[in-house]
């Protein structure tokens, strides 16, 4: 054992590990939360966005999923946010929670990674833990990261201490915290896992070690891929289910009262958030290098990415019962996060839809608890406000699109007063002026 | 209510229904039993196999689900099978639990369904209550089975009720049983329903009401196509990680340790057993009456259809690095099942790999505790004997091949003498004389 790694693994059991998380968004900012509640208290938290180190250093929520009092907690605790990279020549371990989306073409965008490490490799010390945490494809770590660590004169296992440990966060849930998600661990090498385990075990209930770190960066993905797949496989259900007059949600309700062999996923508008729609397509591009075509994941892409338009079609069939077309109609849709309960726009189906409607020429609203109005989006540019829903407001549409299912919706003022609901997410009971889509 | 709704809920009080259950399978005999259970006393098991009847009736064993002292209290109970329909002119309720194979073509073929319709609907008295178990394509029940009983003068709803209530049995489970097992159940009508609902709920713990025998029978297809799925998607999953030279069980197993959002499903050497390569078929056949094409659903048929020829693969390019090809080489397979610890070869994907590889021209033996020899079978006939393990029999072999992790094998005494092992399970350590497949 050297003297870097002895330091390190003192340095964990004193608390006195000085950690840099670099990426303060829907994980970085929990992460930082947990570690200052195993009472580390040397932690920054690195970004880019000016904007966002100043809201966070003046305790003002940037996510959702992080309570106020958190924050301040957390700030109390002698947490700061950052610009200034030059601080990781004081760090002893680096967590890098960076995004990893993909382009236009689903290919990966390692570019947030890719220039944090390089950046951080130009400051860091001798001795450092270094652990990825963002999604990516099997042998980033070590095809990637490791490269630029090397080039830049490190040694991994010697004088630098790579891992690879995936973020389980599932934003919205309450069940489960960072520290009670059991968290997947590699390491580079054996005294890197050690480090590894030692670090992450000071401050997470539970870590799963694996053999490398391809082989967490797979778990990763598997996870997303199945969610992805068994969405796809309930969505397309959903349309069969449709043209056979069938009641898919009551189908899957049913299913799931067999105590072994079914597990409940839900059909919706498609999918949406920062990983399901992303994430499995990093697995379909770095197969290609082995000539292997993942096709469950393609297809999964294949029918979500196509439910926004089955949507459109739907509402088009129903209006056209009513003698009407999309244009000119007045529509109203609910609900515009990718899931209930959450405000996070991000990859959401629903301002496809919204989109969509309004090109065909609808006339449409929108009510959401979370957003008063649509902030500028990469894609969309909506300058629109949330409705308030009463009778007359409801009364005044000629469908009423329920797309997410926030729980705070008046699902019985809008059955009573909507002239006819379309119901993606199978709240309403079916009956003449209500249909499933 | 009509007298003969009262007289059944009557007699199914009293515990004085005659039941007639058709077909003495996996599904039929547990069922037969499940209803003795229950203080029934007037029960006849309907079947068109002699030898079967004769066994039973001798209390021999013809499913390894059933134990022998089940079949003997059965038997005490006043239980008696046989091949005469005309005694259905005494039954107060018929059940029907025949097969529902799929013809070469994976066309559902109802024809054991239609007969035994057709054969009791000439016996059958009004006032009778039929229940079909069969698993089968949603509208099955209404645009067949209904038809027949009203060519031959029945009024469903009124002097006959029909309903439809999946089976959910799972061979070689020990922690439900048919009873403990919810059932849904489903009626032509709502008074077939209510009296669906007093039959079942006088034997099965919970019963679960959906709205009309279609929904009911896409709940039971639902359930077997998330299967076939979620198993299609581990079988691609593995052939990628076994490119990417990554350990998929390992990989699975991790991301078990999710607390949400994940189910274990295992790869495997392909699907088998009387549902998963069957049942989805049946929804595939009926979408397309829609002009649907279920995508999943051959997906899934065509990666584990393809996984015995993967296996076969796997072996020509270990045995290529030892030299050697298939053909002349000495190879044993482990376990013929199609899954471990039972006595069932039907659809069990070993066969086809054990044919592939006679006809390559392998010296082909195999061993399986539950099978001293190989019945005569539809597809093939095997002429083999199992072989018994020990350590100069597997030093024999220039390779082993674990189809079927039958729990009775002694891993560690296969382990330290074969030459070289090809683990289709994940049952053992990965090291140079192990190869995943």
């Amino acid at each position: 054992m050297n003297k870097y790694y002895n330091t390190l693994k003192k340095k964990i059991q004193n608390r006195e590990l000085r950690i840099a998380i670099a990426g303060m968004g829907y994980v970085g900012l929990p992460l930082a939360k947990t570690i200052a509640d195993a009472e580390y208290r040397d932690i920054i938290g690195l970004d880019i966005d000016l904007d966002k180190i100043k809201k966070i250093n003046n305790g003002m929520s940037v996510i959702n999923t992080l309570e106020v009092s958190d924050l301040e907690n957390l700030l109390a605790s002698g947490f700061r946010a950052t610009s200034d990279f030059s601080l990781l020549d004081q760090a002893d371990a680096l967590v890098i929670c960076v995004p990893t989306p993909l382009n236009q073409y689903k290919e990966p965008d390692l570019s947030y990674i890719v220039s944090t490490v390089e950046m951080a490799s130009k400051f860091l010390s001798k001795g450092v833990f270094l652990s990825l945490e963002s999604t990516t494809w099997p042998g980033t770590t070590e095809e990637v990261i490791a490269k630029i660590l090397e080039n830049a004169g490190f040694s991994i296992g010697k004088d630098l201490f790579l891992g690879y440990s995936p973020e389980r966060e599932d934003p919205g849930r309450s069940d489960y915290t960072t520290a009670t998600i059991p968290k997947i661990i590699s390491g580079q090498t054996n005294q890197c896992l050690h480090i590894a385990e030692s670090f992450y075990g000071s401050f997470i209930n539970e870590v799963v070690r694996v053999s490398n770190p391809k082989t967490a960066e797979l778990v990763k993905l598997l996870e997303n891929i199945q969610r992805s797949v068994n969405i796809g496989l309930m969505n397309e259900m959903k349309m069969i289910a449709d043209k056979m007059n069938i009641n898919i949600f009551e189908v899957i309700e049913a299913a799931a009262s067999k105590p072994f062999g079914f597990t409940k996923y839900l059909p919706g508008p498609g999918v949406g958030g920062h990983c399901i729609p992303v994430d499995p397509f990093y697995l379909t591009w770095k197969a290609k290098e082995f000539n292997f075509h993942t096709k469950f994941i393609e297809l999964a892409g294949e029918i979500n990415d196509g439910m926004p338009n089955y949507i459109i079609q739907r509402i088009t069939s129903i209006l056209n019962n009513y003698k009407k077309a999309i244009s000119g109609s007045k529509l109203l849709i609910l609900g515009l996060s990718y899931k209930k309960n959450i405000s996070d726009l991000r990859e959401s189906p629903n301002l496809e839809i919204l989109q969509e409607l309004i090109t065909l020429g609808a006339e449409v609203d929108y009510s959401d608890p979370f957003f008063e109005n649509i902030p500028p989006l990469r894609k969309f540019n909506f300058n629109m406000k949330s409705q308030s829903l009463n009778k007359d407001s409801i009364a005044s549409y000629d469908l009423v699109i329920l797309l997410t299912d926030h729980d705070t919706f008046d699902y019985e003022l809008i059955k009573k007063y909507s002239k006819h609901i379309v119901d993606t997410r199978g709240i309403f009971k079916l009956d003449k002026t209500t249909t499933y889509a």
